[in-house]
C-alpha cells in the first residue's frame, strides 16, 4: 500500500486540538478573569514556536558545517537557512508591538498570578544562545545563581553538554581556519604564490603613508580639520599594527577582549576583501548572514528592554530580575559574532587591494568555460 | 488559603509540553524527512494561535456593543481591542515573508503528503469572517460545495448559528442607527434644533453650484481641463443626489450593491464630518479602526495570493482550489465594511459644513467646566 | 478671478527640478565614481525631508498646547499629529535596512571625500531634539566642543532661542500641572470632594499591607520564593513612599534624577489610573503618544548605532566622533519623557483604585444624555 | 594639490538649501493654509527621491547585463543592487501608512488646489516601468489618451527611445537564451553529454505515470478525494505537455499569453531545478530577486489602490482617473516577470530530477580543489 497517499485533515495535521487547548488563564482560575491574559499567553507560545523553528534551522546549519570539508552546495543551503532565521527574528522584534497593547494597568490585573514564572525560564531561548556560542563565562548574571538554576536537572545537563560541544561560533571559526586561501604554496609555482597577510600589510603601509603625506601637505584645510584627520589616521594606524601581531591577538583572545582566533580573523578579512571572486561570494554572504542574526538578536534585546520599561517602569520582573537594566546590558554583551562586525575596521579600499596573481584568480573561478 | 500566591513555572503556565510537542512531520513518517516541513507546520500553528487571539478580542468587542446603550468607556475599550487586532494583522501579513523562504522546489519535497489538507479547512478563519459579518451569500465559492462542507457537523452548526446572530457589522449598524444626533427635536427649542440631513443637503447644493459657476467663468484654464473639472463635478453630483434618496438607498441594499442601511450611513457621515466635537471623537476613531481591520484583511488576502502564486505557479492547491485566482478575488469581494470606506465619497470640506447651533455644540462637549 | 482654479503640474508642484537635481557625487568630482554614493546622498536627503515634516507637526502641537486652556478638540488633533510623527519614525528606523546595503567595502570607495561632513551637522535633527525638550546640560558630548559648534552663528542663535523657550516637555508639564482634577474642593459639596493623592495613598497602604500579610501566611510556597516576593514588595514599598514626598521629589528634579514636577507627575498618574473616564480618555492617549515618540527615538538611536558599528567597525566617524559608543549612549540618556514611562511603577490594579464620588464621575462624563 | 582632501559640510553636500526649500503649499498661496499639505508634498518628494535611486540601480544592472558575456562577478553585484531595490520598495509600501494619516476630510482642505496634478504625471515612475519592461501595448489605459500624453515632448521622446531599446526583461531573456547549459554536445564525449529538455521530459513522464498508478490502486481513500487527486494530476499533465511544445509556446508569446521565449524559459527552469550546483547558485538568486521586485511592485500597487479608496471613496482622482479600479487592475496586469513566477508550475521534486553526468557536475563546480 502506498502509504504516502493516506489523507490528512488540516486540524489533525497541525494538532490544533493541542495547540488551541493550551491557553488556561490563571486569572480565570482565581475567578478574576483578565481579558488580556489570553494575549499574554498566546504571544509567549508564539515566541516558543518560533524558537523551535530557529533551533531546527540552526542545528541543521551546524550539521552542515561539522565535516572537515564543507561542501560548496551546503554553504548555499546554510545561507538560505540563516536568512530564514533572520526573517523570523524580524517578526520577533516587530511583534513586540503587539505585546505593548497590554497596557501597564491591564497587566496589573493578572501579574500577581504569574509569579515566579518568567521569560528567564525559557529553556529554548537558552538552547539557542548556547548553540550560537554564548559561553557561561560571558553571560551577565541577573541573580547570584547560575543562569541554568531555573531549569530541571535534565535540562541543565543538556545545556552543559551543549556548551562543551561545538557551537555555531566554534564551527565557523574552525571552518575559517581551514580555508586554504591564506597562503598559496610559493615553492611550487611563483605565478600563483600569494601570501595574503604580507601582501596586505604592504598595501596598508603604503596607504597610511600616502594619506599621512597628503594631510601634511594640505595647507588649504583648517588646523582643526587637519588635527581631526590625523587623529583618525592615528587610530587607524593603531588598529592595523595590532592586526599584524599574531601573538598580541591571541593574548587578547585569552583575555576575552577578542573571541575569533588570528587565523580565522585573517580568513574572514580575506573573504571580505576579495568577495567578488566567484568562489568567495557564497562564503562572504554566509558571514554576512551571521552578522545579520547577531544584529537582530541585539535589536530584539533592545526592543524587549524598552517594552519591559514601559510595562513595569522600575518594578522588578516576575522572575525577580531587575528587568530593564539587565536586559539592556545583555544587548551589547551577549553578542556572539562581534569580531565579524569588527572586520570592517580592517578593510581597505578596493583600489589599494593587493592584486591577485592570474593563475590564482583562475583557481577562484568556475571550472566551466564558454 | 490565599490560592493566588500559588507558584507557577513558565513551562507549565504556557503548557509548552503540548505546544512544542505538536510538530509531527509527515515526511518523516514516510521516511523522506523534508527539513522545511517543520516551518510549514509551525507557521500555520502560529497563524491559528493569532486567529484565536483575534477571535477573543473580536468577541469581547461584540459583547460591548450588544446592549442597547453602549457605555462611553466601552467605546474606548473597543478601540484598544480593535487596535490590537490590527497590530496582529500587520504581523500576519509580514510573516508571509517567512513562508516564502520555503522555495517551490523545497515545498515539492513534502507537498504530496499533505493532501487534501488545506488552509480552507481552518475553522477559526471561517469563524472570524462570519463574526465580522461575511455572509454565505457574499462568499465567492471555490468549489461547487458550500464553504462549510469541509467542517464537521458540529463545526457547521456553530458557523450557521453564528451567521444567524448579530455579526460585528450588524452590531455596528444598529449602534449607528441608534445614535441620537441625526435629528435634534426642533419643537422644543429652536436654539438646538438641527436636522443634519437637510442642513447637509443645503450645504452640498451651495457647494456644487458655486463650483460649477467658478468653472464656467474660468476662461484662463484649457478646454481640456475645464472638461475634466466638469466631469469630476458631474460625478460628484451624481453621488450626492443618490445619497439624499432613502428609498433608492434601501433598494441598493436589497440588491446587494450596498450593505449599510440609510440611517446608519447618515450617522457614519455625521460622525466623520463633526469628528472634532468631543463626544464624536471616540466614535470616529472606532469607525476608523473597523476600516483599518478591513484594509489589513484585504492586504493579507492580496499578499497570501501572491505567495501562493510564487510557490505553486498555476498548480492547483492541496485542497483542490484554483489557488491564486480564487484568493485574489476574495481580497476585494470579501470586504466587510466597504460602505464605511465609501463615506469618503460624501465628505465635504470643513469650510462648507453646516454650523452647529451653540446649545447643541455644548451638548456634544464634556460636562466639566473649568 | 477665482485663482483657486489655476492649474498646476505634478513636477512643478513638487519642485522636482530642485529635488532631483540635488545629487552631486563627490566621487564623480574626483573622477572615481562610486555607484553607492548616490544612495548615500539620497537616503540622507530623505531623512532631512522627514525631519522637516516632523518639525512641522511638532511645532503645530506645541502651538495647540501653548494657551492656558487647551481646547478639548485640540487634544484630539494633537494625538493625530503625534501619531503621524510616530509613523514617520517607524519608517526612519526601518529604512536603516536600506543604508546597510552599502557594504563597508563599498563605503570606503567614497568615505574619504566626505570629511568632515557628518550627521552631527544636521541642524534639523538638533532642532527636533531641542523642540522636544533635550537640554544642553543633559546632552552627552562627543567632543570637547559644544554640540552646536558645528553650526553657523545664525543657526546657533536659533537653537539657543529655542532652548530658552518652552519645549514640548515644558508645555506638557505645565498642562499637566493645570489639569483641575487633582483636588475637587471639599468645602462646597462633600459628594464630589475628592483629594486624589490622599485617597490614592490610602489605597496603596492597604494594598501593600494585605500583600505582606498574605506572603507571611503562605506556608505552602518555598522559602526562596517567599524571599523573592518580599523583595519585590519591599522595592515597591520604597517607590511608593518616595512618591508621597513632594519635597523629596522636587529635590530629585533639582539633582537631575527626575524631570517632571511633582504636581505634573500626580496628574499624569491620575490620568493613567482613571483613563476610562470619558474626559480622561484623550489626555491618556496623548500621554501614550509622547511615550511612543520617545520609544521610537530610542529605537532609532539603537538601530543607528548598530549600523555604524557594522559599517565602520571601530573606525572613527567622518565627523570625528567615536561612532558606535557615543550613539549607543545617547539612546538611553537623551530620552525626553522618561518620567512618563516611569508612571508604570506607580500604578495599582483597578480593583484597588479609590472609587470616585458619583457627582465627580458625572462631571467627567459628557454633557449629553439620552 | 590633492583635491580629495578639500572639506565639505553636511548641508552643502546634501544641497539642503534646495531640498528643504522646495515645499510651497498651494493652500498657503490661496490664503487657506492646510496643515496637512506639507506632508502631502514631502511624501511625494520622498517617493521621487527613491525612484531616482531605484532607476540608478536598475540602470547599472542593465549595463552589467548588456555585454554578450556577463562576468560571473557581475551577477553577484547585480544581485546586491536588485536586493537594494527590493528593500527600497518595502519602504515605499510601508510608508503608505504615513500618507493615510491625511484623513479624507483633511485632504479636502487642499485637494481642489492641486488639480490637475496627479501621480500619473510622475515621469520617473514611467521611466522605471519602461526600464523594467512594461510595454505600451500591455498597459491598461485609464483615459483615452496615451499614457505619455501628460509629459513634455522631450520626456515622451525619452520614453519612446527607452521602449525601443532593451529593457531589463529583454536583457534577462537574452542572457537566459545564451546560457550554455541546455545542451552539452553529445557527440564529443558521452560522459558529459546531456540534453536537458529530453531528460527532463522522461522524468516528468515517469513521475506522472507512477502517480497515476498509485491513485488508481489506492482503494483506501474516498472517491471524492480520488477525484480531487486525479483532477490535480490532470491539470499538471496539461501544463507539462504544453511545455514540451516549442511551437505552441512561441504562439502563446505572439498572442501575448506568455512573454518569455521558449529557450529562455527552459534555461530558467534548469537554473531552478539545479540551483544547488555552485555555478547556478548566483543565477538562481538573481532570478529570485527579479521575482521579489515584481512582487513588491504588485504589493505597492495593491496598497496604493487601497489608500486611494480610503481617501477618495469613489471620487475621481485629481488627474481625472477612475482611481481605485484602475490602480487595482494594474497590480496584476502590469507585472513584468510573470513567467518567472510561473516556473513553479514546472518544477518536479528533487528525487525525480535527471541525474547529471559526473563530468558535467564537475564543470558546474569551482576550479579550485583542496
Amino acid at each position: 500500500m502506498d502509504k504516502e497517499l493516506s489523507s490528512i485533515h488540516y486540524d489533525k495535521y497541525l494538532q490544533l486540538n493541542k495547540i488551541l487547548d493550551a491557553q488556561k488563564l490563571r486569572s480565570v482560575d482565581f475567578n478574576k478573569p483578565a481579558h488580556d491574559e489570553m494575549l499574554f499567553i498566546i504571544v509567549h507560545q508564539v515566541y516558543e514556536l518560533w524558537f523551535k523553528e530557529i533551533i531546527h534551522d540552526l542545528n541543521s546549519v551546524k550539521k552542515l558545517f561539522t565535516p572537515k570539508v564543507v561542501e560548496e552546495k551546503n554553504i548555499g543551503i546554510a545561507i538560505s537557512r540563516l536568512d530564514r532565521i533572520s526573517k523570523i527574528q524580524k517578526i520577533l522584534v516587530d511583534q513586540i508591538d503587539i505585546i505593548e497593547t497590554i497596557t501597564p494597568l491591564d497587566f496589573l490585573e493578572f501579574r500577581n498570578y504569574l509569579l515566579p514564572a518568567s521569560g528567564f525560564q525559557s529553556f529554548q531561548f537558552r538552547l539557542l544562545e548556547v548553540s550560537l556560542g554564548l559561553k557561561r563565562t560571558n553571560r551577565i548574571s541577573f541573580t547570584q545563581c547560575a543562569y541554568s538554576g531555573v531549569f530541571s536537572q535534565e535540562e541543565q545537563e543538556i545545556l552543559e553538554g551543549l556548551e562543551k560541544g561545538d557551537s555555531m561560533f566554534d564551527l565557523v571559526e574552525k571552518w575559517l581556519e581551514r580555508i586554504p586561501f591564506l597562503n598559496f604554496d610559493p615553492s611550487k609555482d611563483s605565478e600563483e604564490s600569494f601570501d595574503f597577510v604580507s601582501e596586505y600589510k604592504k598595501s596598508v603601509d603604503n596607504m597610511l603613508q600616502s594619506e599621512s603625506n597628503a594631510i601634511d601637505n594640505a595647507d588649504y584645510i583648517s588646523a582643526q580639520e587637519k588635527q581631526l584627520r590625523l587623529k583618525i589616521l592615528g587610530e587607524t594606524n593603531t588598529y592595523f599594527s595590532s592586526i599584524f601581531n599574531e601573538t598580541a591577538h591571541e593574548k587578547k583572545v585569552k583575555d576575552g577582549e577578542l573571541k575569533l582566533s588570528y587565523k580565522a580573523t585573517m580568513s574572514a578579512l580575506l573573504i571580505n576583501l576579495y568577495r567578488d571572486e566567484p568562489i568567495l561570494r557564497q562564503p562572504y554572504m554566509f558571514l554576512q548572514k551571521l552578522i545579520d542574526i547577531d544584529e537582530l538578536l541585539t535589536s530584539w534585546r533592545n526592543r524587549h528592554a524598552q517594552m519591559v520599561l514601559r510595562t513595569l517602569g522600575k518594578k522588578i520582573g516576575t522572575g525577580g530580575s531587575s528587568g530593564y537594566d539587565y536586559l539592556k546590558s545583555t544587548a551589547d554583551k551577549h553578542r556572539i559574532f562581534y569580531d565579524l562586525h569588527n572586520i570592517s575596521t580592517l578593510l581597505i579600499p578596493r583600489s589599494e587591494l593587493p592584486v591577485l596573481p592570474v593563475k590564482l584568480k583562475e583557481k577562484l573561478n568556475f571550472n566551466f568555460s564558454n
